[in-house]
């Protein structure tokens, strides 16, 4: 096997990652939210970097901007490839920005090496995923996916603006939303390469890996109430004290996350808080968060099944009422096995070795694109599995066997689409 | 033994502690703060059931009301018995006034039933116990034992109003602060009679306890530091989560409280925060207050130190930094064997059986008194432990008993000063 010098392609897109990041709503950070002047100016960059790759480009109704390499034939079957440009608030220059990059390099590349393939291949870049200006998220992806709710147009953002009017200003045509839904037949599938944002392809050592899934989630508002009472005078059998008990609760949820670990079931609580609240009074009352992800809803399912039974158990040793409201459920997204596969081999004929699987445990365009067509995703490495955070950081190495695998993987479907 | 009938003195109790009652700052609600009209109004009354119990009375210089019961005697040997007759904010009728009340009547009785004393009775009603309208509390009883700094005397309220001035007003005499310390030779002992304000008489079904000691206690503030992370992205292993390490610290502490039951040992967190506190984010810093009492400053200690070399178990375990800063520390005020035994048989007396021994968690004005003298407390048994709360509630026979038993005890302390 020759070996990969992945500095070129690492350097290549660095500089387009680092042009990205230069345009943001601040000097000092990079926030780029959905349907502002920033988002145009990227969108645009981006739209230009497709033209000059050989790309026709259009902008969609909700200004994800797609551009297609043909491929020559009339064949209306393609490959699509991609991922979102918008940022959280200081967010970093990789998450999104990577996939689609890299996508758009991969399209380079596949023509500057006249590779034929049997589709055409699409980039995507959608406009909105992080959800950060309007109370939705993935709306680009739900919207090509065609399982988006029309309603969103009149949602506003925080200054009363509706997402129908942030469209008409940014040029795009909200009334053709609709009918962007893509048809299922024509499609191959939807490829994305993205950062990990997690600390897995660290600790392995590994550059890329493959996704498995992204993960069912369910989230939880859980209410602990007991009976609040003086710190000195109340000796601990006659206790019912909110906040041991939600100690116990917390500690009996870890441990159920640590034993579903073949699963990848997480459990986190992020959100705490009590009453009464002084440093002499014992709490009587504490809500708190759960967050439950699993590799599959059945995993999943049964870790909250376990949550409810012990917690009952629970409050009923500590006289304690324990109530657990789900407030938010989400199926799990299961990769294409084909796709996966065609990632695996790409990726190791690039690195040397056959990529180890890992399940996504945040939501990406995939999840919305999984109701359209198959999706496969690989995760790239990143620095201490930062994210969301101007500290995300990709090593050029990395980015360099990112896009290579990207190319590799588009060949690798190819030949399974020819088979 | 004769039946005792409580329902005399209940029923004189309840009056007075009825009229206490209605003199609040707020007509919905009991509010009585030091050195407020509210508390002179009080302040008189109690002057005027003490005059009419045959004392003589002054008011000392931190507004405290003193009626002495004189045994005609050239001696200068007292017997101090009271409580204070503040409230917090919101509070009930019987937390301090029980106490003052019971000591009027026990003064009362005595002169009518012609008891001779070999000690003059003094009644004190502290002006302040609870703390709430300045930083410090039990300001009345630590000027008496003589262990008050006179730089309280600066203290603001919230108004920015200082002690010095609101005694002034008041009509007393700041200057003379410091010369109101009792001589610890004239003194023979101190005797308060408190609600309970926790459940253990009730659950033993008792109307009277004997207090062996207020206990001893600590606080502290603890700072446990992880790392953020991302809910769905960091697998459990990697994971250094600050809310599960305090979960984990809270179960060991309450564990360690059980296992000290038999020295009284409580434990409590009251108070937690957290950050960043979102229901995606996996918590990286908590901060947690935690309040331990025991019976002696042995088992407090031996509590604390167990805490610390735990919680260096858990931090190491989990990569977490675990602090544990000690930011209050009261040692344990031991009530003095002859009073205990002087109250033990007043009580028996009265109900026909010993009563049952139990500490005190809560700080009263016996903590300052030990400066001084020994100290002998009783608690009355209250409705479900309530206390600081509208709720607050003691039954008429209740107060009857507690009344009667004050008599005998006082009676109890005679004999043993004559022996």
């Amino acid at each position: 096997m020759n070996a990969f010098d992945p500095k070129p392609l690492g350097e290549r897109a660095q500089a387009m990652l680092d042009a990205l990041a230069s345009i943001s709503a601040d000097a000092e950070r990079l926030t780029r939210l959905y349907l502002t002047p920033e988002h145009k100016r990227a969108a645009d960059l981006v739209a230009e970097w497709m033209r000059r790759a050989g790309m026709s480009v259009r902008m969609d109704a909700v200004a994800g901007v797609h551009g297609l390499l043909s491929n020559g034939t009339n064949s209306p079957r393609r490959l699509l490839v991609g991922s979102h440009i918008d940022t959280v608030i200081d967010g970093g220059r990789y998450d999104g920005t990577l996939g689609v990059v890299a996508a758009v390099l991969a399209a380079e590349e596949i023509r500057a090496r006249e590779i034929a393939l049997p589709f055409g291949l699409e980039v995507i870049a959608f406009g909105d995923e992080e959800g950060v200006r309007f109370p939705k998220t993935l709306i680009g992806s739900s919207t090509v996916a065609g399982s988006i709710n029309p309603s969103i147009l009149d949602m506003t953002d925080s200054a009363g603006k509706t997402v129908r009017n942030a469209l008409l200003r940014f040029g795009c045509d909200p009334a053709a939303l609709e009918s962007e839904a893509y048809r299922r037949e024509n499609i191959v599938g939807y490829l994305e390469f993205h950062i990990e944002q997690g600390p897995l392809l660290e600790s392995w050592n590994e550059p890329l890996g493959v996704v498995t899934a992204i993960a069912a989630q369910s989230r939880h508002r859980v209410r602990i109430a007991g009976e609040a009472g003086h710190a000195g005078t109340v000796p601990m059998s006659l206790r019912h004290d909110a906040l041991a008990g939600a100690a116990e609760f917390m500690v009996m949820a870890e441990e159920l996350a640590y034993r579903g670990e073949r699963n990848s079931v997480v459990i986190t609580v992020g959100e705490l808080s009590l009453k009464p609240g002084a440093v002499n009074v014992i709490p009587g009352e504490v809500l708190l968060s759960l967050d439950v992800r699993a590799a599959s809803d059945k995993a999943r399912a049964s870790a909250v099944e376990m949550i409810l039974w012990r917690s009952r158990q629970i409050g009923s040793r500590r006289g304690l009422v324990i109530g657990v409201e789900t407030v938010h459920e989400k199926p799990v997204a299961v990769c294409a096995p084909k796709l996966r596969a065609a990632i695996s081999r790409g990726v190791a004929s690039v690195t040397g070795q056959k990529p180890r699987d890992l399940m996504s445990g945040a939501g990406h365009d995939g999840l919305a694109m999984a109701h359209l067509t198959d999706i496969g995703m690989a995760f790239v490495r990143c620095r201490a599995g930062i994210s969301h955070n101007p500290l995300e950081h990709v090593t050029l190495s990395d980015l360099g066997f990112a896009v290579e695998a990207l190319v590799r993987t588009i060949v690798e479907v190819a030949k399974e689409e020819r088979a």
